[in-house]
């Protein structure tokens, strides 16, 4: 994510196996880092002159039967523009990681969804 | 706290020993499962419609006499509500864990303190 | 940060090198303990009656060629005055910490940036 927030696209695409997949909150979808490259080049306009800070948190991690690691944690997305901070809604994310032959951990796939009430 | 977050307030219950103790910022307190279910049911009508994340940080883990954890964190409470997101006044919490002849590590005692300026 | 926080002026200046340095986000530089002691005595009067959080998220942690610790974070400072939460601008630090004799882990220099929107 210090990939993203500093704008290094291609760089933060590099984090993903090269047909990771990211779900988003709005249900948008994106697959492979070809794909992934150009929908972060097309939202960029929106962050221009807009220091910004995903933070994780609560992380959850558990072995799944195929041996990568199921990661869920909570985000939250602070926003710095002119001397104030603002917050993005809160989400909660859950990524499947694996180990690449080199000993990199990289996403296989990434299901972001807005945080929502709970429900009793 | 994830298991508090989702309203899972039994599943919450059981992550304390059956004895477990909490005292909130208000000085109010709590003793035993049972306690604790029946009090945060009767606070669920604030969570409806409310989305939120208890965040920790600065964890400070000791080793105790009798060979419990103590661990002390800074704790916030993000809370999405319609587009937005806010925060409560911050806290900090001090915990007493043990380790169950099964494993699992559970909350013994709970203090949280609401913040209040450091004093010189 | 915690001893910072809790306006633990020497405490936190003890978490220093005797040469420690500190270059603050206006440029600011402070070199030694008691130039630190002395610079945070200064700015008490702003801290009071404010309840301050400093909060570290996504340590990257790397070994230098001297054998000490790069660790560069993000960092958030939560301020609770009466009964709301408030947030300064996010910034970025950079410490190079070093192992002493006795075992504990110092901070040699502090390079905190206040955090500045991508370029693309």
């Amino acid at each position: 994510m210090r990939r993203a927030d500093a704008l290094d696209i291609e760089g933060f695409a590099d984090t993903f196996t090269p047909d990771g997949e990211v779900v988003h909150a709005d249900g948008g979808r994106t697959r492979g880092r070809d794909e992934m490259v150009a929908a972060m080049r097309a939202r960029l306009p929106r962050y221009q002159g807009v220091a910004t800070q995903h933070w994780f948190g609560h992380l959850l991690v558990e072995r799944l039967a195929d041996g990568a690691l199921g990661v869920s944690y909570y985000t939250l997305v602070a926003q710095s523009e002119g001397g104030g901070l603002s917050f993005q809604p809160a989400y909660t994310v859950d990524d499947v990681l694996v180990r690449e032959p080199g000993g990199a951990l990289l996403t296989r796939s990434r299901i972001i969804r807005r945080n929502t009430p709970g429900q009793r």
